[in-house]
């Protein structure tokens, strides 16, 4: 009999995905579906970066060099030199999505059987980028009921082991909105110093932080240069999750060479979104200060509206877009199941992400779901009130 | 200390990308460096191809179905259909450039310590993915001598074990340009079905058939349906190398559901680059011809020139746009270098790709390059002319 590999049968399907044909039904029904399933904000791209795209100047789409265009990388080096970054341009090699940025970090770091450790919930492709490669993701559980803050620095330390090569983190954190203070980094730059292991830092939604003090890379980690890479992506800072364009920044330059290679053997990253990536460093500024503006106000409908239904409770996060939200039910799955099968609300629903999915600890999050607030307010104001009128009469609610 | 993974430290510097320095600091000594060294034509994409990219009419990048695009997926099946190919458009999914088909291939049928049978010299990046998921290629040796034919079918039989999941070809064949005549895909097809494992055929270079019978596909061997993968690329058909648009397409349900967890995992291909994908599909059959017409010329005036240089033996590949090329050199890897470092003739020189690093058996192809005719006919005379000069003076000449 034909079979396939066991990473392929061990492989989760994305939580998010399972539903989508139940949305697709839905919406065959003539039903409207509000998505808060992913993170697609409705926000339109840069004007620079359509117009790059419209105003190409080429007649042969050609390779780029492996690291990405070396034009493209001189701009990244002044986008983060912007946001207190010191890279130079041969620190960054551009990758095809922060997924690819993820991937080659995991392989260049670990072998099959090694460990890294990340926090949970965590950014549920983690595993099956980490289950490619047969590496174990360890977590260390953060709970809804203390808003999913950062744990005591000090409770990393009791989760290495010899087969820890790297802590993976996601600041500001999706699923959960979570910010590592600047005293949480040093302390974890001390600690990945000590072992000797490296910080895998994806800082894909650095332009989302809501709260006062400004975002703090694990770049500005004094002293751990050598074993900080930061992992990166357009995707979300200029609402162009199409373009796939991402990167890898450090300045340990083993770890760039190695990379490096896995760059060169799937030969380089697409040319036209590098261009437009290009072109969306120039994004005026106050590109950046409507859109943080109109995701506060999002944010504080949601979480409000969330927290006025009765047995729901979501904490406030402070960055990215997401909010993860505790309620009245069993199976937060069968739920979101539900509500696309066998309810409507004038003719409406909604789409959420199950929270299991987030977990790597089994029977963790089951009551749990990840809302985006990517919709505008209307859209999140009649998607949450599908949720409060389904809570209602959904037949599983917890008494 | 810090420590990079054993694969990382194991994966194979691309043999071409290891003289890219020395040819920079030739160009920077005012050397014209003529570029066989890598499959990047200098013919144009499509007009439609550009036009469709200065046409986009999107005002948001967003993501798109992690199987691709649904209408490039059903023009792709209708593409097929008129090479012969029957495939429904869900027999498709669109991967990230042919190298993350190859990928998503390998994991999904081979666990870490499996083996994927290869015929030898192969394109040199097939190492760099098996060496990812730690699975090994057993390679079946072809030789120049018998113009890198396909060995009696019988022969793979020889090296299938317990291990053995897939067979993994080239079709036309990149480094060697073999095509595989249709009786040995039929007894190829009869061999995966015998066994229960998998053909993977890698038909980048369809378009580029140069005899008279037509090219046969892995998915028109009757009756091995189940066991076949068919892994493409839009890179050389439409010259659009930058693009990293592929597929994968098989009837193998379970097969492609694992596939598209992988997918899904990473998200999905670059949008704007399906969009130019899609227009590709409608490139005016007079393109190909043209460039069909275009590169047989290339090769016969290729071909003949090295032919008549004392000491080199290549044979006439029959399709791709490679061909190897036996040198009297010990080491074409260091000629390669001194060519670039220590070498010119009026201004000017030419790089080429050392065939070692398409061989998996130790030692084999010392004294073989890949020249890629994928410059203009002047060129390539100008850039044979460096070569035979080059032979003139060489230290390392054999005598």
């Amino acid at each position: 009999m034909l079979t396939l590999s066991q990473k392929a049968i061990q492989m989760p399907a994305s939580p998010i995905r399972k539903l989508v044909p139940f949305a697709d039904a839905a919406k065959k029904r003539g039903i409207k579906v509000y998505h808060l399933n992913i993170g697609q904000p409705d926000i339109d791209s840069p004007k620079c970066v359509i117009d790059a795209i419209k105003n190409i100047d080429l007649s042969l789409l050609a390779y780029t060099n492996s690291a990405g265009i070396e034009s493209y990388r001189k701009a990244l080096a002044k986008y983060y030199k912007s946001v207190g970054v010191d890279a130079d341009y041969t620190d960054i090699i551009v990758t095809t999505s922060g997924s690819e940025a993820v991937m080659f970090a995991i392989l260049t770091i670990c072998d099959p059987g090694d460990q890294v450790i990340v926090m949970e919930p965590f950014y549920t492709n983690y595993r099956a980028f980490a289950l490619q490669y047969g590496v174990e993701l360890v977590p260390i559980s953060t709970t809804i009921e203390n808003g999913f803050a950062v744990p005591p620095i000090e409770e990393f330390e009791k989760y290495i082991t010899g087969k820890t090569k790297a802590i993976l983190l996601c600041n500001p954190g999706n699923p959960t909105g979570t910010l590592y203070p600047q005293e949480s980094m040093e302390k974890l730059g001390e600690i990945v110093k000590k072992h000797n292991i490296f910080l895998l830092s994806d800082e894909v939604y650095r332009e989302f932080c809501y709260s006062d003090t400004p975002h703090f890379s694990a770049m500005q980690i004094k002293g751990a240069e050598q074993n900080v890479l930061l992992l990166d992506s357009v995707s979300k800072r200029y609402s162009m999750c199409g373009a796939r364009i991402g990167c890898i920044v450090s300045k340990n330059k083993e770890v760039m060479g190695a990379i490096m290679k896995l760059a060169q053997s799937r030969l380089c990253s697409p040319l036209v979104e590098q261009i437009a990536a290009e072109a969306a460093i120039d994004t005026p500024a106050d590109y950046f200060a409507a859109v943080k503006e109109e995701y506060i106000h999002r944010r504080d409908v949601m979480v409000e509206l969330l927290n006025n239904i009765p047995g729901v409770y979501t904490p406030k996060p402070m960055g990215a877009f997401y909010t993860i939200a505790r309620l009245p039910v069993e199976d937060a799955e069968d739920f979101a199941k539900w509500m696309l099968e066998d309810f409507s609300y004038e003719n409406q629903t909604v789409m959420f992400a199950p929270a299991a999915g987030f977990y790597a600890t089994e029977g963790k999050g089951k009551d749990e779901v990840r809302l985006a607030y990517v919709l505008k307010v209307e859209d999140i104001k009649n998607a949450v009130k599908c949720l409060e009128e389904g809570l209602k009469v959904y037949p599983g609610r917890k008494k």
